[in-house]
């Protein structure tokens, strides 16, 4: 190994504190490549980024140490990538594609340097797949680590496609897979490492960001990503909508890495396809009769509300037990 | 009281363990009010923002408590005054105008319900100022309250003002005060309460938002808000243009409750004064002979970096003791 790398790798290992903000700020800065709809990167009070078509979409979520995730069972880069795609699906549910992300971090003094420099790697990795950049960010010290993202995209002259367009009658569909990610935790939980396909899911989920444009050309009427469970994401569209969405458990795609974990574990897999959040599969409402884009699957149908109450039926019945991931819930 | 009124103040004594994620979403979803450039506020994926000159200025700050705030010291309400005025500034310091707010919060599980909606009230009266508003957020619960907040903002059609365009010969100009923010941290740290006029300054700065896009106007080579100290905060400004920067103490504005308050505690008011941050004052740099906009008064010059070094000197010297606050510095 030779003398640089050496000394890279001993700076590295050392604390935030040693690091201090100015030399922290300035690697991660230097990291950070910037695509061309970039048109002021990081480092200055400010980003400037394009805005195409006169609008920009934005969503933000934050992963907390101890609630999102663990240091023990993900590195950096895996939360880098993870709390990248948890905005970037956000966006993509609009309709839009992403173009930059903004991070607040928040870490303990003791926080190995190279940890903050792998999640800004994690981070860039993912939003590089659609050819965005990180932007900007903040880093302050803080009792654990909180990684709080802000996606920015760009709806390239659709309207956003909201959770309030169902109609009765619309078809349910969903482009990607769920419970892998909740499968994955299961394995975590049990202490072992192995599917490790499903553990990969769990640490670096991988939603079908194309397919979120793909379904608002194809004419969704309402979309939601599946970042706390299927039920509970259909339930906020069904309320926003003010409509029942009844699904057919049958058309719902059963993983055969989840179906395989299920089996092993001797349980049956519907807790993690139905209540299994942070896959971030994409689900959306289409007029009946409308061609589904590539990807998507029908597993429903809109009605009108019964009693008014907005709901999501599974086979016909309300689902029982837990619906999802909810903080205070 | 009637009878509404006080099971909305039960309400917000509710722990947010009690109160629940989707009940506080709702509660703060009501709470902010959407300005006519909001497309789509919160409550959705994401939000929809117009970005009329094809461009989104983009900055990200986070506050956390006990390293930017205590909850002793400041409320609900100021935080969230103080969190967007941290952003806004720095959207002002680009020569653009603030659209909106993007919060992600971090609380405990026992923190009172209504110290989160009147965080919204101050983050949303502070954005209403330049007819911003709060488009979205997350919420999730953690070890202490972080407040993670990403700022848009609109150049209307005006180049970025950057921290790297001071060219030797141009002016340093300040607008705004310095020091008052830090002498009110004094204040509360000695355990009083008055002047309160400083206390109010610490918890809740005013930054001059409007002589950003000014000072652009008037054709602004550098800019920066001082949010770490003006020695500090030059010194960034001195390196990335690559220049050395003389400051005449003389000129500086001296705040008189600043003056007052170093008298009476047998200080100088000099620490306050160039090191003292989060007052976010704008200081900028125009070329020599440059009208300056209101607001703005001549602090120094700029210089060629001697031998390469660029630097902030005051009166001649460089500072001496620390410049300002810097975590992990």
């Amino acid at each position: 190994m030779s003398d640089t790398a050496t000394n890279a790798e001993d700076r590295g290992r050392r604390p935030l504190s040693v690091t201090g903000e100015a030399d922290l700020i300035a690697a991660l800065v230097r990291r950070l490549p910037q695509a061309a709809s970039v048109l002021l990167g990081p480092g200055d009070d400010a980003a400037v980024v394009t805005a195409p078509d006169g609008r920009v979409v934005a969503a933000c979520d934050v992963l907390v140490e101890g609630v999102h995730f663990a240091r023990s069972w993900s590195t950096a880069y895996d939360v880098g990538r993870k709390a990248a795609a948890a905005n970037m699906a956000d966006v993509a549910a609009m309709g839009a594609m992403t173009t930059g992300l903004l991070v607040a971090l928040v870490a303990p003094d003791d926080l190995e340097t190279s940890w903050a420099l792998e999640l800004a790697d994690g981070l860039a990795d993912e939003a590089g797949l659609v050819g965005a950049s990180v932007v900007g960010g903040d880093v302050s010290r803080g009792p654990c680590v909180v990684v709080a993202v802000t996606a920015l995209g760009d709806l390239n002259g659709r309207a956003p496609v909201t959770r309030g367009g169902a109609r009765p009658g619309d078809v349910v569909a969903l482009c990607g897979t769920t419970g892998r990610s909740a499968a994955g935790l299961a394995v975590l939980e049990r202490g072992f490492g192995s599917p490790r396909a499903l553990v990969a899911a769990h640490r670096r989920p991988s939603p079908p960001y194309a397919s979120g444009p793909a379904a608002s050309d194809a004419g969704a009427t309402a979309m939601v990503d599946v970042s706390d469970g299927l039920v509970s994401d259909l339930g906020q569209l069904a309320r926003s909508s003010g409509v029942t969405i009844e699904i057919d458990k049958a058309d719902v795609p059963l993983d055969p890495d989840v179906a395989s974990l299920a089996s092993a574990y001797g349980r049956v897999a519907d807790e993690w396809l139905f209540t299994g959040g942070e896959d971030h599969a994409l689900v959306a409402t289409f007029a009946s009769g409308a061609a589904l884009p590539d990807g998507f699957t029908a597993i429903g149908r809109v009605r009108v509300a019964q009693a008014g109450e907005p709901t999501v039926l599974v086979d016909g019945r309300e689902w029982s037990g837990r619906t999802g991931h909810r903080h205070w819930g």
